[in-house]
């Protein structure tokens, strides 16, 4: 692919430079997360193949099962060339020290997975490239001076209630982090503990359910445990850390965790910025100052996701300045599109998906510039003959 | 910076997503090679400003006097803002415990001393973003069928020799590995020995000199050792590990190291294709087919730059497609450019420096993709108004 079109290096026109896009000549090996098994699967696997690139994709245990059928079907239907696409049921064993620098890594999963994978002493000596969208501390702000049952407000609301309880919080882009002026923490308090008391949990099998359980009784101790964490800087507001009453379900036998809000007044408590609690809980966490908030905000060290919910325009422009270096994405909601917003967890493929810092300092997706990773960028200087040859048989990126 | 256009991404127009390019907010921390002191400070440092992003710079410690001096007097002429371009001159202590994800760091140097950085714990913790440039065992390539004597021929031998000596070889991008076709190696070692022996080495302060020493005389033994090693799978035909007579030079005090060509009959030699001898040294490599030649070229593990001389311009776009992946940069050289082109070595600020693998799969320069690495992508999802506020402070990147 085209990145840049010939640029003249010389006095002579003849002699330019041309940057092209090189389809790597490995394997992509892609190591996917447990909670999105389909979409995680197919959204890495679709840019590496339609870079050329072929897949080698190691689902989560917990998942793999499904993940052995689907990619079953897909080779079945032999819509791709063979060998194109290959999957790795259970352990790694010592894949990496098989790796070379002309494959790549992505990698979707915890930052202690990550760092070890980027450690690997084999990953490091061949600098092989590495894409990593760990958890990250999401956040949502509603703007100074939004008042309680205005537009926004209510924007606000509906869809921090909704990004908390959607698979039951365990999408590494869930909020976990409110920031409301400090005026109305209690309106916000009430606002959302009723919306979200009253979604129902339960057999995920009936109509009327709106949230499962978290995946199994081990991560359900650990977000009971991160809630008591929270609980130490953080009053709860509703839910907790006990199983919850659930008709009909054992709670000796399963692993639901009761969406839980809690409130701090310590808006600078080291916990509520550094634990990400990986279920259907998130922390309002008041601000006295538009600065304030944006610092605040930014105690997250890199995310993959923040919302912004206000009615003006300037102070929703100023969010995206001051917040933009530390996301990967900015949702900013204001009362027109409040309705026809796709947001804040749903990853768009016109869109960025990965964040700075804690959140793995990755990029996915985002159009065409999600084929850059599979792809390295080389500079062609030579004759207008050849460049024009080599851009003929090329399309363009942007 | 604009990186794409809003992108429509709802049944509702008035919702549509922007790529900006936001500024990092922390510093850029620059470590810079002992080969390019000038260059190498400012190539780095121009980028960075440009952006936005504070420059902290450390220099090597054998030119740290002459950065020094250079970065005191742009300070001095008060044509940056205070605080904008910092110097480090000594040891770095525990710089990197102090880094945050907000900072980058670009190092151009060893590999060794790449991964030491790499692999800091802070460094790994944070995701920080590191750029490297490395060493590389960068080659030249004269195409199958060349005649000696041909147009294609002379720029080959010319380029090659200048390549070979410029800075006594001490430079990432050198040539290192000489592909010729197995028919022509005689022709092409008589012609490079020519040019090589009649290079002018001596005191750099006099006019008729074409080469000076290596850097110190430890370098001056890790060449010769690197001689020795690479004469364990090849001859010598000219220069070799002992010190050259010149006159009014005193063999015991200086470092010098004569041009040295060696030739191997063996191409498929571990030691021609992974060891880099920092100095004025090359092998000569004979290929028998046109495959052969990728093949062996690839064997480098990821290069700097690789330079191609032919008069076919399908040839030369073959190996375009062929070498591309494997290099941050190539020079195809057919006759209508052997006078005009910029030459294997010289780092042109319009062009990518920086290769896969091996170079440290590190991008530098190429224009205003240069810039990214100083910025944060991110998608905001908004409205039409608040993109259109946006979009209009900011300048497009393409």
């Amino acid at each position: 692919m085209i990145d840049q079109p010939p640029v003249r290096l010389a006095k002579d026109e003849k002699f330019q430079a041309l940057h092209l896009l090189a389809p790597r000549r490995g394997v992509a090996i892609h190591i996917n997360a447990f909670n999105f098994p389909s979409w995680g699967l197919w959204e890495k696997a679709a840019v590496s193949l339609l870079a050329g690139v072929p897949v080698f994709a190691k689902p989560a245990s917990s998942t793999a099962w499904l993940a052995h059928e689907m990619v079953r079907d897909v080779i079945d239907a032999k819509v791709l060339p063979e060998g194109a696409l290959n999957l790795l049921c259970g352990g790694a064993g010592n894949l990496f020290a098989h790796v070379t620098s002309d494959d790549v890594i992505a990698f979707t999963g915890s930052h202690d997975t990550a760092l070890k994978i980027r450690a690997d002493a084999n990953v490091m000596a061949r600098n092989v490239a590495v894409n990593v969208e760990a958890d990250s501390i999401n956040a949502v702000l509603l703007s100074p001076g939004a008042a309680a049952g205005s537009p926004s407000f209510d924007a606000f609301v509906k869809e921090t209630a909704r990004e908390m309880t959607v698979k039951a919080g365990q999408k590494c882009t869930a909020i976990r982090r409110i920031f409301v002026p400090a005026e109305i923490v209690s309106a916000v308090a009430e606002a959302l503990s009723a919306k979200l008391s009253s979604t129902k949990a339960g057999d995920p099998r009936q109509a009327e359910t709106r949230m499962g359980p978290v995946v199994s009784r081990a991560q359900q101790a650990a977000v009971f445990d991160g809630i008591a964490k929270l609980s130490g800087s953080a009053k709860i507001i509703c839910g907790g850390k006990d199983a919850p009453k659930i008709e009909g379900i054992d709670p000796a036998k399963s692993s639901f965790v009761a969406p839980t809000l809690l409130q701090t007044n310590d808006s600078n408590a080291a916990v509520i910025h550094d634990i990400e609690v990986f279920g259907p809980v998130a922390t309002i966490v008041p601000y006295r100052s538009e600065a304030e908030a944006f610092a605040l905000v930014r105690r997250g060290g890199g995310s993959l996701v923040v919302s912004v919910f206000g009615d003006d325009t300037e102070f929703l422009a100023r969010a995206v300045r001051e917040l933009g270096t530390s996301h990967g994405r900015i949702l900013a909601v204001d009362p027109s599109i409040a309705a026809s917003h796709t947001g804040h967890g749903i990853v768009m493929p016109q869109c960025n998906h990965g964040g700075p810092g804690r959140a793995g300092n990755g990029e996915e997706l985002g159009g065409l510039h999600g084929l850059r990773f599979y792809h390295q960028r080389v500079a062609v200087q030579g004759s207008t003959d050849l460049l024009s040859n080599l851009a003929g048989e090329s399309a363009p990126i942007h």
